[in-house]
């Protein structure tokens, strides 16, 4: 007898993004491995599920990738019902490759719940569409996290009709801004970082390319964040601005400091 | 007395991938405006709302944007509830901008309520997901769609770590594939065409970027369509096809012409 596992998108942090089909897997699951990263903790309240944390942040005992696709393998091969709940999307950034990969190897049968990404969903909170009629036509997605080794990012050259959005931009801001000005980016294209994006806690910064890096600096800003860059930003000043989120100069802990940036720049 | 308007995603064409939020959205709403393309017909039936279609297909009654941006202030000024349903994520080519802008002139409280983009999940009902560690970092989305007097496409020049998604591509199929020549993408590299994908009627076809036009039109591919271009495609065939999809080159309608093809490539 053998089980299955069903890869879950969780959406992007809000319990009620999930979809209706990813909910239903996890009422109906033996066992739920989750990350902590992205997954609205409501979700896993009140389940006949057994819950098992996979993540691999908050100092908590971490697994290696190889570890997670053995105890899924074995969880299956157990005859259990196992959901693999992911923040956001599993096919963006999500490894589901590689998991969905290694129970191919074994013959267990899995099925993909696609989820709703906070590449877009954060930025639509943010009153930031990434396409717009006459302004972009098109998106580029990359992570500004890099492995140790690694070097460059995926971003493409300058095309004013692509919005560009970095996943995990808050530690190597100032290695991603240079690369978006060697890459012929305008200094005073707008830039945004929308942290904690389509929740309660959301808070958006909106910079420049000149200026991202300090003014993230400045602001405090802190994962998780992603950044948006691009014209489409200008949208959330000119009427698109329509979740009540915290602006991160009204809320930053050293106002003094932000105020003399905003005065500098005004 | 005013109303509200929400914008809600319906996903990418499976009733049950609208979100928790979106699906109540759709149970309270006074009117619901929907487009036809991309949302199941399901979602609308045993509510209370008012129906309205709004689409720009079929050969029924096209309603102008600014019809529809009209539409949408005149509704809410009446204070209804208002749901403006689209297909797949508001954000991702879906004009939610064009139309929230109209409402936020006129000081009409708007939601959004985002959704699964086709450009997310259709890829991975067809065992292709559009980053995977060591293949693919990072993805573009843009249009293959164009309309009278454009040229080109935000197609950024070949980097063998991005995976790109063109939407709307059966048309265009010859122009863009000479606009991957030119910007560099190898004659080889796969690329598959899934037609309406995440749905029981996925089809799917690989072909390659030097070979896509042609077997496109061999295999009578026909819209809603999206096409995904990079080395991430290979892994549907190393075990990630998952979905119980028709594989183009099985269902087209002159097998002789297709069997000919596969055995000219074989």
């Amino acid at each position: 007898m053998k089980g299955m596992v069903r890869f879950v998108g969780a959406g992007p942090g809000d319990p009620d993004l999930i979809t209706v089909r990813g909910l239903r897997a996890l009422q109906e699951a033996d066992v739920i491995c989750y990350d902590a990263l992205g997954v609205a903790p409501e979700l896993l309240e009140g389940l006949r599920a057994e819950l098992i944390y996979v993540g691999k942040r908050c100092g908590r005992h971490s697994r290696s990738q190889e570890e997670i696709n053995a105890l899924l393998v074995e969880l299956a091969q157990r005859g259990l019902e196992v959901v693999r709940l992911k923040g956001g999307d599993p096919g963006v950034l999500g490894r589901v490759g590689e998991e969905a990969l290694a129970l191919a190897a074994e013959g267990i049968p899995f099925e993909i719940v696609p989820g709703v990404s906070s590449a877009t969903s954060a930025p639509l909170s943010a009153g930031i569409p990434l396409t717009h009629r006459g302004v972009a036509d098109s998106f580029a997605l990359a992570t500004a996290h890099r492995r140790k080794g690694e070097e460059g990012f995926s971003i493409p050259p300058y095309n004013e009709r692509t919005t560009v959005v970095l996943l995990m931009p808050v530690r190597t801001a100032r290695a991603w801004q240079a690369a978006l000005l060697r890459r012929g980016y305008p200094r005073e294209l707008p830039v945004a970082f929308v942290s904690r994006g389509a929740t309660p806690a959301q808070r958006v910064l909106v910079s420049t390319v000149g200026a991202a890096a300090a003014d993230a600096e400045a602001a405090r800003i802190t994962a998780p964040t992603l950044v948006v860059i691009g014209r489409v930003v200008g949208l959330r000043g000119r009427g698109l601005r329509w979740w009540n989120d915290r602006d991160a100069r009204e809320c930053a802990e050293e106002p003094t400091r932000v105020d003399v940036l905003a005065e500098a720049r005004a």
